[in-house]
């Protein structure tokens, strides 16, 4: 992993701020836990709202904090005023999620002008341990302005 | 498109009644609107706590749908008793979605005893027409039971 | 499938011409079959160089010519002096492709000033009938000049 | 990265065997350089006829030997007499690959009785140095005989 020299030298309020103002992830209890050049962290707490039939995590919600830890680490690299859009992303579901806290890793592998590629990872941490719980690629879009 | 016959003469039954055990579906406000064999289409009205930060429909809630859609295509092909776990899932967002109404059509490509692919598409219908708002393909996995 | 208005008239010329100097498409024996705006077909007749240790064709040869069909059908709707790049692709293997003909067919769901997406599914045809080999989507990017 | 034990102690002969034995990895010119549990390597000389319109490698030859990289790292852990099948792939180009040396390396992610979930990546080695083109994730799966 190798460093990343943000553009933006206020990049953590940005991310913060535009996380905050988020109504889906307040929505569904997501929380930013970290803020560095080039990768985001995003917990969950489990919510019976939040489960499938089956009572794990429904795989939509897993990859909607997975979209949004790669979306924010790449706004980290961006230049002041740029937002992102997440253009498309790919994910695989390795176990079934349960009650535990879920932890999305989003790390960028390659960022660029227009396109920033990230890779991204969940992990539920329960009292059992650390399971991971999905992989993934996201391709995020600079835009001027969002 | 194929015409599929279901293993399970049941099958319309087991998909709604599996939709609606789903708290998150519900959470969200989602709709089972069409079961047929291998093709199932499920709708999303606008709610304010689905927007992003710009106020258009979050990613994740839009991949959820297509998610469920493309599950639910699948479990209406498996055996009786079976039931289906999303492997891997990427999708392509082409247009933000605003808040008009979102339907997700899953559409079986090919199903198979263990993995059945899933073509999904997802429309927002509003005032102005109808605009194409994400492609995706989806592996499910049927699995004996759930 | 919308009608796609080329910016460049020029666009079948350019693509044929960017086809043939390609040392890889004659290296496997890949033929241009179709160009429209928005859409291109690309075949391939089986070789035994192609194989895998089973005797069906690599999977990686049947991406090849996806790849090329997705991208020549992108390079069709940019302005003349544009090129294009993948920017990623995914794709589902639907069924081993034996010793018929593969057609690649490219058709883009959404075009657009950066990024064009496109539809891929790849058939093999032979004297038993037509098969669905795989089924995909490439994300184009339009580059300056190539 | 877990170590992985093999369920086939047999497992580095087989993967060897399996590789000399396929035509296609011979026409590119593709070499088996590393078979651990769980992961493999292999590499690819340039060579003027894999290369596209702009002299850079085919997108589609790289995504040959990543997924020949990721097939084989799974292989590396199925039972003795399974075989294996890609199943899906999914990769992102990070930067255009030249005239060096190309590494695919395959890593399994998480091992299973049906899937196998590999990530691969690829890079180019030249007298500049190393440069990361390539990342992706395949599926695998295991089936009885090959």
């Amino acid at each position: 992993m190798p460093g990343f020299q943000p553009r933006d030298a206020n990049y953590r309020t940005r991310v913060t701020e535009s996380f905050e103002q988020q109504p889906f992830a307040r929505f569904v209890g997501s929380e930013l836990r970290r803020v560095e050049a080039g990768m985001v962290d995003i917990a969950l707490p489990f919510m019976p709202e939040l489960a499938q039939q089956d009572g794990y995590v429904h795989g939509g919600v897993i990859t909607s904090i997975a979209d949004a830890a790669a979306g924010f680490a790449a706004l980290t690299l961006v230049a002041a005023g740029a937002g992102v859009l997440t253009a498309e992303l790919k994910v695989n579901f390795l176990r079934p999620a349960g009650t535990g806290l879920l932890l999305a890793e989003g790390r960028v592998v390659k960022p660029g002008r227009t396109l920033t590629i990230v890779q991204v990872d969940v992990t539920e941490q329960n009292s059992d341990g650390v399971k991971h719980v999905l992989t993934g690629i996201v391709t995020v879009m600079a835009v001027d302005s969002q």
